[in-house]
C-alpha cells in the first residue's frame, strides 16, 4: 500500500496496525477463495482490482468527494433511498460487515447472542479498521429487526453522527404512511446535511443512477439462469456486494460489460462449470463483504450458486423505481411504491417472500435451496422454517444452515452441503 | 381432582394425561417453592387456593360465563387492553407460558434460539395442556419482539382465533397514531366477537375495574417498600402473576385484604425476613407461572425482592387509566396515553424504563438490581447492558442474569446470586 494511502488512514482515525492486521487477512482470503477460480470471465478483473482497492482507491475517491464538498452517507440496510441520497448530491455507501472483528471489546456492548452481521458493525467501529464508516458525514440505522433497533442505541454513542429511520412491521396502509412520513423526513436530513434541495430534476437523476445500477444486475442475474452457468455464484454475489461501494456509473459499466462477456460465453455454450452441475439458490440473511463462507463451500462441494434471494442480491436490487413522475413528489411516492415491496423478513406477514423464492427457483432452474440464516437472526430464523415447509410441499428441496462468520464449523457445513449437493444429482 | 373437572378439560380438548403431568410438577413446585416459606401473610391463603385451582375453579367460571355467551380473550402481552374487552362484556386472560413444554415438537416449529417465553406458549398448545389457551375464544398477538412477532406466523396455523394487533416501535407521533388506529381496530374486533357495542357507560366501567385492580397492586408494592418486608418477593410475584387470570374484582378484593394484614404486620413491625436483609429489585423480562426460579434462588440466598420492574410487575400495572372522559372517544384516548407509556424494551430508544428503575430502587430502598434476562430476548439483553452501566455510574450495584426455564443452571445463577448478595451486606 502507497504511503498516500497510510496517510489518509491515519487522517481518518483508523488504527493503522489493526487496520494492516485485517487487510492481511483479507487480501489472503480473496487469493484463496476467488482467484483460485477457474475459467473466470475477464470482467471480473475489474471487481478483483476494486476488491484490492477497496479500502484504498474508493477510500481516495470519497475522502476527494469530501474535500470538493460532497457528503458520505453510510447505511446498513437496503431501506435507505440511494435516490434520495443521490439527488441531495451525496453519496451512499453500504456498511454492514461481513468480518468478526474487536470480538471482546463487542461483546462488552452487546450480548453474545447478538447476529453476527450487527457485531461486525461494532467490531469494525471498536477497532477502527472500516474507512466507510470513519469516512462518513451521516450514518443511517433503521428500525428493522430488534438486534439492530436496540444496537443503534448503544452505536449513537460510539459516532457522532447516527441517524435512525423508523420502519413499519406490517404492509398496511398505515405501514405505507409510516414509510413515506420517514422518507420525507430522511429527505429533509439528506438536504440540512449538504445544503442542497431536492428538484425533481436531481430525483429524477437520482432514481435512473440507481435504476441502472440494478438493471445491469438483473441483466446479470438473467444471464445465471442459463445452464452451464456463465458464471460462478462467488463472482455473482461478489458483483452484488461491490454493489454498496463502488461509483453508481462506473459500477453499471463495469457489470453492462461482464455481462456482454457472459452472452458471448453463453453463445458458445462455455461456463464456469460443466454443464449439469447441481444448482443451487441461496436465501436468506445478507452475506456481506468479505463474508464468502458459504459460496465457497458449495462451490467447491460439487454445486454452482445460480441466485441469491438475500438483501445482498435480488431483496435488494428486485424493483425499479418508476421514473415517470414529473413532481418530487410523484416521484417520492414511486420511491415509497419500490421500497414498500422489499420483502424482508421483519415484516409479518411475509408472503411475498415465499412467492419469490419459487420465482427465483424457477426461473434459475435451481436444484434446489439453501437458506443462509446467521445464527441469531431470529426474522431469518424464525421465517426459515415455514419456508422450507412450503418449498418441501412442493418437491423443491431445502437446507437450512444456521451460521455465523468463524470458520469453526466450516467442516460440518461442508458435509451437509456435500450430502445436499449429492441427493440434488 | 374431581371427575367435573377431568370432564371438563376432555371436553376443553386437553390431553389429559400431559395435563396430569404438568399438574403433578406444578404442585410440587408450588408446595417446595411457595408453601415452604415461613412467616408468609394468612391472606397469601387465598393464592394458594387459586393456584390448586387455576385449572380448575377458575377454568370451570370461564366455561360457565361462556355457556352464558360471554367470550373469553386470550392475551401475550400487556399491550391488550383489557379496559376494551371488559367492556364488551368479555374476560381477558393472560397466556404467557413460565414453563417447558413439548419441546422437541416446538423446536420442529421454532427455532431452538427463540426465548423460553414464546417455546413455552408453543408447547402449552402443542402439548394441549392449557386451559385457557383453550378455552379462548380469540387470541391476542402483537408485533412486539421480532421472535413474537414472526413466531405468530406459525401459531396462526395451530390456533384458528389468532387476531394479530400492530405496535409501534418509536414513542413519536405516528407511533402514537397507529396504537390508536391499533386500538379502535380492536374495539371493532372485539365488538364484532362478542355482539356488544362498547358505549360509554359501559367502557368506564371497564376502566374502573382494571384501574382497581391495578390500584390494588399499587398499595401492595407501597407495603413491600417496607424494612423488614412484610411479605416475600415470591409471594409479590405470585399475586402479580394471578393478576393475569382471576376474576377481576375478586382479585382486586383479595389484594386489598392482604394489603390490610400487611398493614398490620408493618405496624407491630413484623416481616418475612430479618430488618436489614439485602433488598433487590428486579427488573426485565416478564415471569409468567410457573416461573419462580430467580425469586426462589434470591430469597434462599439470603436476600428479599422488594419489587419487580416487568410486565409481571410494575411494567404491566403502573400508571391507571384516566377515566374521566365523558365519551367513548375521550376514554380510548385515555387508553391510547396510558399504554403508550408502558416502557417495553421493543421501543427504540426507551430512557423511561431506566428512570423508572432508579425511581423503584429509590422508593423500594432496594440495596441493588438483578437484570432478569430470557436467553435469546434480544430487547431485554440488548438494554440490560446500557442499564447496567448506567446503575453503575449512580453507584447502584447491578447482576445481569440470563437464563432460561430449565433447572440446569440454577446451581451456576445461586454461586452468582450469592456473591451479589454478599457484596450488598
Ligand atoms: S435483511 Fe432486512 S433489515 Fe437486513 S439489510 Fe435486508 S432489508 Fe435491511
Ligand atoms: S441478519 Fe438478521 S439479526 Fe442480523 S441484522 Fe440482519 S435481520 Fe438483523
Ligand atoms: S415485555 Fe414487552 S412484549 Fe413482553 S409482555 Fe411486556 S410489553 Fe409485551
Ligand atoms: S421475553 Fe423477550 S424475546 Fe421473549 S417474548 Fe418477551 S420480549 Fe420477546
Amino acid at each position: 500500500m502507497s504511503d498516500d494511502y497510510r496517510q489518509m488512514w491515519k487522517e481518518l482515525g483508523l488504527d493503522l496496525d489493526a487496520h494492516d492486521a485485517l487487510l492481511g487477512v483479507l487480501g489472503q482470503a480473496y487469493q484463496d477463495i476467488y482467484l483460485a477460480q477457474k475459467q473466470r470471465p475477464e470482467g471480473m478483473g475489474y471487481f478483483d482490482f476494486v476488491m484490492s482497492e477497496v479500502h484504498g482507491l474508493r477510500i481516495k475517491e470519497l475522502v476527494d468527494e469530501k474535500a470538493a464538498g460532497r457528503k458520505i452517507v453510510g447505511s446498513y440496510c437496503v431501506f435507505v433511498p440511494e435516490e434520495i441520497v443521490l439527488a441531495a448530491n451525496a453519496t451512499l455507501v453500504g456498511l454492514c460487515s461481513g468480518a468478526d472483528f474487536a470480538t471482546e471489546d463487542v461483546e462488552r456492548m452487546l450480548p453474545r447472542n447478538t447476529c453476527a452481521l450487527i457485531k461486525s458493525s461494532f467490531g469494525f467501529k471498536l477497532g477502527k479498521v472500516c474507512p466507510y464508516l470513519e469516512s462518513a458525514d451521516m450514518i443511517v440505522g433503521e428500525n428493522t429487526c430488534d438486534g439492530k433497533k436496540k444496537a443503534y442505541e448503544s452505536l449513537a454513542g460510539l459516532v457522532d453522527n447516527l441517524y435512525v429511520m423508523d420502519l413499519p412491521q406490517v404492509k398496511s396502509e398505515n405501514g405505507k404512511a409510516l414509510l413515506k412520513a420517514e422518507f420525507l423526513r430522511f429527505k429533509a436530513a439528506v438536504e440540512k446535511l449538504t445544503g442542497v434541495t431536492i428538484t425533481a430534476e436531481r430525483l429524477k437523476d437520482g432514481i435512473q443512477t440507481v435504476n441502472a445500477k440494478r438493471a445491469a444486475l438483473h441483466r446479470l442475474s438473467a444471464l445465471r439462469k442459463t445452464d452451464p452457468a456463465p458464471v460462478s455464484g462467488l463472482d455473482g454475489l461478489l458483483v452484488n456486494q461491490v454493489f454498496f461501494y463502488d461509483n453508481p456509473a462506473r459500477f453499471t459499466a463495469s457489470v453492462n460489460k461482464i455481462c456482454d462477456e457472459l452472452e458471448k460465453r453463453i453463445a458458445a455454450e462455455e461456463g464456469v462449470f460443466a454443464k449439469k452441475t447441481p444448482r443451487i439458490l441461496v436465501s436468506g440473511c445478507p452475506q456481506a463483504v468479505p463474508n464468502w463462507k458459504l459460496p465457497m463451500i458449495v462451490e467447491t462441494a460439487g454445486a454452482v450458486i445460480v441466485g441469491e434471494e438475500s438483501c445482498v442480491g435480488e431483496r435488494g436490487t428486485r424493483n425499479l423505481t418508476d421514473d415517470s413522475g414529473q413532481t418530487v413528489e410523484e416521484m417520492l411516492d414511486a420511491i415509497v411504491d419500490r421500497y414498500f415491496q422489499v420483502d424482508c423478513a421483519i415484516f409479518t406477514p411475509n408472503p411475498d417472500r415465499l412467492d419469490h423464492i419459487q420465482q427465483m427457483v424457477a426461473e434459475t432452474k435451481a436444484d434446489g435451496v439453501i437458506h443462509y440464516g446467521l445464527q441469531f437472526c431470529q426474522p431469518y430464523l424464525m421465517e426459515s422454517i415455514p419456508v422450507e415447509k412450503a418449498l418441501e410441499d412442493r418437491q423443491i428441496p431445502c437446507l437450512r444452515l444456521e451460521t455465523d462468520y468463524s470458520m469453526e464449523d466450516v467442516g460440518q457445513l461442508k458435509t451437509r452441503v456435500e450430502a445436499f449437493v449429492e441427493q440434488l444429482r
